[in-house]
């Protein structure tokens, strides 16, 4: 979610160099989380990228090719041509969103093209995959016009059940959606826009609640009149906002009345107003919204606001992974045509609600402490902090994709409505606790009351970038067993900053990390000997103890020691 | 590959009968294959439809996402920037291929439009994968007009390595490929035009090779001026025949110099002639060639053709599965840009050297025995009942994916020659081994000696299936652990037709399934005690023997019995 302060602040150059680092350590990182791991690229999780195209059903004989291809296959497509609706029944679209781009307005690079903008879209795509099991695959486009793009994408309507536009610069992504969602029988939705309007939006009703004010009252500034910002107040209407509450400020100054050349888009919000500058706008205002550049708002700004002000600071959002993964789950369940602004309203009120329901459970409480990027960010309790909930609470897809479902079948827009919502809510369940990672729960233990783990294949890459991880987030004191001379290689190659100390007798220096060596017997020997001891009812024998080859990671709880593996 | 013969037959109602059973069985076990598993789709292997779109990399915590999305995923879209080439370090793009459809030309079928294309466009997709590796993605597009379909195709190059063309009607798929190909960086392949050139032209060399003709001298007759007639025609073309020595036939009859209006793919083809009816051109032909509907040859009009011809009845092949996976497996590893008329040359040069080689080593000769699709058809010495080698020939990647990717680096189409060749093969083989599925191996071995096969998971509708492959290849006796009256509604209810039969003292009936029901002790016993027998010392005890719970493939092989998990 958004989190990119526009205040302005003094500069600290100590800090700026210390983001600096942080910068080149995640830079590095990510380079390497994509790199292809070898020269061909056959197999799976070993070739460049981040998503694979992978058969569902088995192909291990002649049978099965005849049944997935000709002359089998044949049945399936003589059932599509009798009842198009099958096409759901025996093909992959119903589970299938487009994730289409021209590469117009990438992150924060602006016009980088379709090509470089490929990682972001198939990143969107893993997205869609690991929050809510959807089949998504990104589709890079070269074409500016905006007519004939949305050309492109409908012809491509018989092999998606529902299109996710991305990264395409206003205002032609409001003609591309315009023109999609006339021409076109499945929901298309410019995630750029909406998605995060519903979580803006959601932010703005619990923070409204907080400071007790009504949203029929409240007087708003916006910085910014791009798709996003025309999104966010479009939706802030459909909420109660009054039209005549709003200033919005361009790069022109603040959109009024009497300006002229303004495009349909913006032309609505030009409201009569003596304010010509966004210094002017904020005296009194409720709330603030920044959707434009970073640094456009100062301290004196939101001093001169109304009491108990909003601040909504939102340039380069990190992600809104929020709501478009859910939203799309309970649209293609329900088989929706369209994503109507009651399905929008919907998700706006079901994302609000589950902010305002968070600190009612422990158990939910820990899982979120668990998954915080940093323990300072870690508040559950509903609040002037905590308005709307982390990504990977595990509630989203339960509490969003239904609400979508009801609101499509609701407003009609539903062709396969979900009879049994109870089952269908069960499915998701399974879902959300089917692919909760066995990693987030461990560091969730960890976190409780650690103080050393021990990774036996310190020398693995993964377990080095899993190692800080742990550091960055306070989860344990890891001990690594391997080859110092090779991790600190590792360690470098990657780009990590872990500081290494060989373990010897002597304490191991604060701030450093422990490596035993697995030649060095009268360090390594209480390891290995205690795993054994632990493992050997499992047919665990001493020479395999020894090995260490699986990731054991040991996690002392107080009393009884425990070991585990990933 | 083609295996329907257009020779006229006497009809033999009670074979046609048999053929209608084969295909009501094929048609209900194929809807099964592709139907989805659940009310929601939610989860690997439960959705409808053939393929899936996976992520390849962690994503299990907040520093997954801001590696795999913002803001990590910048690093990469910043490197493709400053140079495009890298889009196949960091993206999935350099192993994906698009199989693009619009639906006018699908199987037998004809113009069933791109919605009932899907499932084929699925399949194609999945071959990719299960063959080469190729992560392929199935893109069916609601346009008629070739022009514009191009235009779309020509749109999409930067999300995808290679553009496989499918089932597009003739002659639109001409004009598509052809624009497609000059105004595109990367490869773009009408498989039904050129894969099915590649093997006709691999099968005839190999049948003149036999018979001792040379491709210079000999007068072929072709039945049907589409899209793979046309594409055969220029290949064969290319490997010696003379334009003279062709007679084509379309459906007004002989194209010759004397006719007007023919299109420009079929004018080069008008010759100066006094043939004016297929009969006339079969008269003296060395090779006929059946690429229109079927049943159009006579007894008479091959008697007719010249000392030992070459009849290649082709239409409605099954698949041509020979090509198209391992071509393209060689093409992206070698970033072609394009497929050289030198490319597809290598291609069939490859197919037919494999099937020369096919009887040299036992091991292959088994390996083919095994996934034949019925023991009639396993041939393995090289001659005129096995010109070209079958799908499941794990020598096929091996074989032509290098000899593409050496054809492509001979004629400079190469971007990223592959420097080390001998490492490449390698890690072809390596996939190859990997890939092959257990399944294949065990029937190889039951092939061998086997008499009996138990199966213990007999009540699994996967297990049904494996049974009626193995009754229809000959395979073995199988016997299923179960309920009868379970086994048997599911039996049904799958259109199987497994004769089934309760286990007894007295002797099976020849040609029935034994069932064993796991409360009859007095026969049930002997598996699970000797089942438990041999795996005792592997951790099995007599509970968990007798429990039975995984399928276990019992394999008499006369002396010692074996046990095999699947």
């Amino acid at each position: 979610m958004p989190n990119e302060a526009e205040t302005e602040a003094e500069p600290d150059p100590e800090a700026d160099e210390g983001i600096e680092d942080d910068n080149n350590r995640l830079r590095a990182m990510a380079l390497q989380y994509h790199r292809r791991g070898s020269v061909c690229t056959l197999g799976e999780g070993l070739g460049a990228g981040k998503l694979s195209v992978t058969p569902t059903r088995r192909l291990a004989n002649q049978l099965d090719l005849s049944l997935a291809y000709s002359p089998g296959v044949g049945a399936c497509c003589e059932e599509i041509v009798s009842d198009p609706q099958k096409v759901s029944e025996y093909t992959a679209r119903g589970n299938t969103v487009a994730v289409m781009s021209n590469g117009t307005a990438v992150l924060g690079y602006g016009n980088i093209g379709p090509l470089a903008a490929k990682p972001v879209m198939e990143g969107k795509a893993v997205l869609f995959k690991k929050f809510a099991g959807i089949d998504a695959f990104d589709l890079e486009i070269a074409e500016l016009d905006p007519l004939r793009f949305a050309d492109i994408v409908v012809a491509l309507e018989p092999s998606f059940g529902a299109v996710n536009l991305e990264d395409i610069k206003a205002p032609d992504c409001f003609v591309v959606e315009e023109e999609c969602r006339k021409r076109m029988n499945i929901p298309v939705f410019h995630d750029d826009q909406h998605g995060t309007a519903i979580v803006v939006a959601a932010a703005i009703t619990n923070a409204l609640q907080i400071v007790g004010k009504d949203i029929k009252d409240v007087r708003m500034v916006c910085n910014g009149a791009g798709a996003a910002a025309i999104a966010c107040l479009n939706l802030l209407m459909d909420l109660g906002l009054k039209r005549s509450n709003i200033l919005v400020a361009d790069r022109t100054g603040i959109i009024h009345a009497g300006r002229s050349g303004l495009n349909k888009y913006k032309a609505p919000f030009a409201v009569e107003t003596d304010c010509r500058t966004l210094e002017d706008a904020f005296i009194g205002a409720d709330i603030c919204l920044g959707l434009s550049s970073a640094n456009a708002f100062s301290q004196e700004m939101v001093q001169s606001m109304a009491k108990q002000p909003i601040v909504m600071a939102l340039s380069n959002p990190v992600n809104n992974v929020l709501c478009f993964p859910f939203l799309f789950r309970g649209a293609l369940d329900c088989g929706a045509s369209d994503i109507t602004s009651e399905m929008k309203m919907a998700c706006v009120k079901a994302i609000a609600e589950l902010a305002r329901r968070a600190s009612t459970s422990d158990m939910i409480a820990k899982a979120y402490e668990g998954n915080a990027s940093s323990p300072s960010q870690a508040s559950t309790d509903f609040g002037p902090n905590y308005l709307i909930p982390k990504p990977f609470d595990p509630r989203l897809l339960t509490a969003i994709a239904p609400a979508i479902a009801k609101a499509a079948m609701e407003c009609g827009v539903a062709k396969s409505p979900i009879t049994d919502m109870d089952a269908y809510c069960e499915q998701l369940t399974t879902f959300v606790y089917r692919t909760n990672t066995f990693m987030g729960r461990l560091f969730q233990r960890a976190k409780q009351n650690v103080k050393h783990v021990v990774f036996a294949e310190g020398e693995d890459e993964r377990v080095l970038q899993a190692v800080r991880l742990a550091l960055d987030d306070n989860l344990c004191k890891p001990i690594l067993i391997g080859r110092i001379s090779v991790i600190s290689r590792k360690v470098e190659a990657l780009g990590l900053d872990i500081p290494l100390c060989l373990g010897r007798d002597a304490a191991i220096p604060e701030g450093t990390v422990e490596v035993v060596d697995m030649q060095d017997d009268s360090r390594y020997a209480r390891y290995w000997q205690e795993y054994h001891h632990l493992c050997q009812r499992k047919g665990i024998n001493p020479a395999t103890a020894r090995e260490g080859k699986r990731t054991e990671l040991r996690i002392p709880t107080g009393g009884t020691p425990k070991y585990c593996r990933v």
